[in-house]
């Protein structure tokens, strides 16, 4: 994470969700008025957030004093105070929103990612996400998904390439299209094939591809597939796999399984925002 | 929905998914190459996103010619062909993520509300959205909670004023807070009460809360309360309300049920694009 | 207002009116050279700008201490010390014209809308403004109102409904096009109807619009429809009112009078900027 | 004017008065509903703004046919159509009020121009504007001032050097200024003192200020100050001139009369869009 | 490159270059008047920018017709016609400098990429560029480096991981360092180690960085040291490397040479704008 | 230089360089660690670029010390200490080099003019720059000529009028053209003609223009052609003057010698980062 991209993008998501005035806030209190308050997890979870919590009220209320009391990654119960803000009222009160909005989403994602990885039980599969993200959000769920303790896929289009079923369909063959891309991309930069048959994992591997992706395989099929590639190319799963059958694909060996679901259908972890009675 | 703003923010999501090119479309294929593509619903649901997949394919190539078949709200079903797509093949392939990434999304949530109202089954009480929306795509998800049948609640700060428990406690009396709003607030606005006790409602309810929201009740807290709320009072329950327990407030006579989880625990409807075999 | 989007405006302005450099400052003094400066009241009227003085010199050197004595609302007199500003004698400079820009404006809008109050004399009677704001100042507009005594009308088209008579000649009637859009509004939206005779006035009444405006109508027509508008639905009187003609609406019973004058015809409040003789 | 910052600065200004949606429009009307409208002249003036409404029109509905039938600067009576448009009725609806803002405030600037020019009558004296611009709106408002006959001061701090007495008094006398600035400024920037005393006059002329400005200075004084500069040097009545005294530095002799009136205190020309009966 | 980002980056690179209008051409030219003019390289090189031309010229006049007949990457000889354009004059004349100051610049980049590898001579070896780039020009710069026949390093900091002599001497050693990263690291995303030993180099293979750099290493040393690298690891040389010394490391039998002055030190490629003498 | 802008175009720039996270310094150190690093000069020129380094730093980490030892301006000599920063390790490493990428063209700006007004070595004739400036990076560029020792030349084409070959062409004369255009030109505003021939020298003297350039005209010529410019007009030799040729036009008596080159063919000033041994 950038801080100053968190700040860029708090600045567009607080005005989305004020418009031009907290009138609840503005009407009720003087400008002045001081309060505290904390955030407390409803339920148990992987947290993350933290520079979102502290960017954001000091975006609001420059003099006020935020604590967060954890890190981000680290395992909340519920009932636990992730986070203090003492300040301005209008701030505490204006703001509420939109942080909880982002860090229940962001430890969604970490705590979605942990789940799965307790899921498969196998540490010799890595999690990894794709570029299925919420669009404006990607730089957040990537890190949630570290977080969690998963790992990054390519988290732009130039900073990888993956040649998927429509390009090598229009392009003719797996062994041309590698050539081909291999001859202008750069040194630092993968590229990564997808396949679905024994045949193309074949082709694959003959052209070198530095991972090899078996799309919408069973586990049988990952399992049979993964056996024909040798180190040290990468063999990945993905595309239909979640949390219900993910388990199906412990000891299959590949090295990686992608989850679309990690960051497209993410259940929010439920934290709320607690004004604290007396000041 | 405005559709300059969807093409400036699609403009910024593009750029999030590209970074500076899509180096596989770039490598493999002619800058002037064309091809064609489908949008094929891969299970049922209510559909939104019309104007993103035109104003998103428009963006990356002018003189492609799009065909959306469908209109936001219809319902699809497995194997519909939602749109059709002519153009560059590069425009197509670089463009397909992020307005799959859109429009899986914003028919998650009309697909969700939908299927909230057919839970609830009670058209005299009318499902809602709340703020807990994804930063940054206000305008998408509550356009695609309208799409799905439900209506919004406020969309900004300054176009409602709600007087939560945080607000009540910190100020000290709901008719208090009330009178002192009333005299400072425009005509067009309306206040929004946050109670949960019989005692909180009869103070909303004198003091002539346009709308009387009840917290966390109970269905048969919200049914009692709901009775001491005289029209044109309007009444909401909110808060701890999913499609699990959502049925179990049919008939208790509220008008308003408003849920979060429509926007901040959305499953995304599955749809995927598909390159025709041939041109 | 809300303090991070007037830093993010004033960036805009004062890079709107600096260019690449005040060389006038650049060139005439040493970088680190300090001075102190005055804003003082001109002639008498309604302060309104607080947060554009403190923010924008804080933009310009944020070392510098500002100290505005007076608060937004707050009446001024020929010749009264609004603020001091000591700091960086470049920023003061440079900074002097944008900061005036902002505040003269403002406070001539709080200036005309408490004279406007004043010459109704009714306080029966309360006064908003319109849509009719300078693009791009609606925030600052609209505060400036409150400041001065008035009350908003919607701030933006999705904060409220109003069906003018464009709208209903093109649907059909005003009774239609209410219940067209009552059944697919949230309960936190209001809808206001414009109409012209006595007949409109009972249709929308009829209809139970929440609010309903006179458009351009005299005094006498204005005190004769208020008369059918019952409690608790709101009459308003709209379209050619200004200062010249407001005191002849007193006592004519109407709930509001909408004023575009407020904003799109204002006289700035003369404000100057002085250096003090002497560090 | 550049159209392509036109359209940036409308994308702002539609964004701002639209929020998320156009409640009022997409509820009554289908999304392809055609109309037709003209926008007429209620009060004589001089127009400005054509691109506004071309530029305005097509980004809000890319098929629309927009006639302006006159040109920027152009006189208009009352009753006159100044344009039509045909296309989505949405689309009119929605964008009406942002243009109208935009138009009114740029014709009322170029009609009070021409009206200066007119009191004046003085056709050796040139009336020009300052940097008194509303905050964002600078392009627009000095456009609008070439359209109604005058000419612009310096557009940006970059684009001139002024030294103002806050200026001169800090640094020490204004020979020594301009010479420390001239130093350093290049050839096609100018140098304007002001002053305000014969002897600050005498002083400016002999280190050849290219303008030499009368700050506040009575008719009387710029007639005997003009006296003393001699060409190409160039004069410039400025401070306290409104409409209401203007008349009176008829014959002064003076260059130039700059205005801050022109763009600070503007009356909006009344401009309405009618909706055709028929299509 | 993406036609958007293009689009976008140009918006700005013309509100800089013309602040509020080009003043020439508005002074002398009808708002109507038409023109053709045509892009002729002054010296021979490798022409890059055609999109720039096509979409610069389109956003200052939607109807000028733009033909370019050469494509990135080609070779140019002093005197060809690179391009036309017709349509409005001072749509012409008011980004002629903007675009070709970008198209200068581009094909300055290429043509220096192509003399490197010409100088080379060793087509074993592939010259890429670094990080060292214009701010705000990345995407131009890359695109121009491949159009000259070379590949990309890196194009942002996350699309690949190099550690340097700062990162390893504050964390340890190369051997840590690099496993600590790759126990986080994505499987699309490379680790690069830069090495100036043969000991650090060694360390590097040991670890099986994917890149091993020999940083500011002379020729002898880079042909030492890539004897160590066995595939499919891969060597690079970089730090001091010019036109100038280039040749010098043909045969060292690296894979990689990267150069700065690629993009930090690059000579502008002359071309110049010609309007046709009649209409 | 305005800081603010400054410091929207770095948070630009980081983001360009960055993407969503400096995986490197993520992955290697812990959220907190501290460092100490400094800026040293590689050979010797004149520097230019404190405020990016202050600003620079202080955007990534906002308890950042940093000292920089010299001024815009001041000459360094390889191996000299220009600043030094603490702070954060990851701040430092990650905003290495977009800083150094800014201040090594900026210095490379103010070296090559210093460079020049050496070569010409008649200080009689001033330096100046052109509109050929890297887009995007103008104000940073045109500071650093002043800081060389230069002047600049007009900032944007609203802060001068330039009538050059096309548009005098295109028009008909250069007397008709600069009258048409003194017409509608504001007294601050000064206009240069382009001339090549001694009839056109004549012609733009005859009719006053401020500033007369000698287009791609030998010293000889320029030595004839500004014998014919009387004072206060001003002579400027551009076109085609390069360092290579520039000592040839001293003592050719014009007033000011404009170079492309100063801007579109920069070398870079070698500045490195090295981190401190210990802390």
């Amino acid at each position: 994470m950038i801080g100053l991209k968190v700040r860029k993008d708090l600045e567009q998501f607080f005005i989305e969700d004020i418009g031009t005035s907290d009138l609840s806030s503005e009407f009720l209190f003087p400008i002045d008025e001081q309060a505290e308050a904390v955030f407390i997890a409803k339920e148990s979870g992987v947290f993350c957030g933290k520079e979102v919590i502290e960017i954001g009220f000091q975006m609001l209320d420059e003099a006020s004093r935020i604590e967060v009391n954890i890190t981000d990654g680290d395992v909340v119960q519920e009932g636990d105070v992730i986070a203090s803000v003492k300040g301005n009222i209008r701030a505490i009160l204006t703001g509420e929103r939109v942080i909880l909005n982002m860090i229940q989403r962001m430890s969604g994602v970490a705590t979605m990612t942990a789940r799965a990885i307790e899921l498969l039980d196998d540490t010799s599969i890595r999690i990894c996400d794709t570029r299925k993200t919420t669009p404006g959000l990607r730089m957040y769920e990537k890190y949630a998904v570290r977080c969690g303790g998963g790992v990054n896929h390519r988290i732009t289009l130039d900073g990888g390439v993956m040649l998927k079923d429509n390009h090598i369909a229009q392009f003719g063959s797996i062994e041309r299209a590698v050539s081909h891309v291999r001859s202008r991309l750069g040194h630092m930069t993968k590229i990564e094939v997808e396949t679905s048959t024994e045949e193309e994992v074949l082709e694959a591997v003959k052209v070198q591809a530095d991972v090899i992706m078996f799309d919408n395989c069973s586990p049988k099929e990952v399992e049979a597939y993964t056996k024909l590639v040798p180190e040290p190319l990468i063999s990945e799963a993905s595309g239909g796999i979640t949390l219900d059958n993910l388990a199906s694909f412990r000891k299959t060996g590949v090295n990686m399984i992608s989850l679309g679901c990690l960051t497209h259908s993410v259940q929010s972890l439920d934290i709320s925002l607690r004004m604290k009675g007396e000041l």
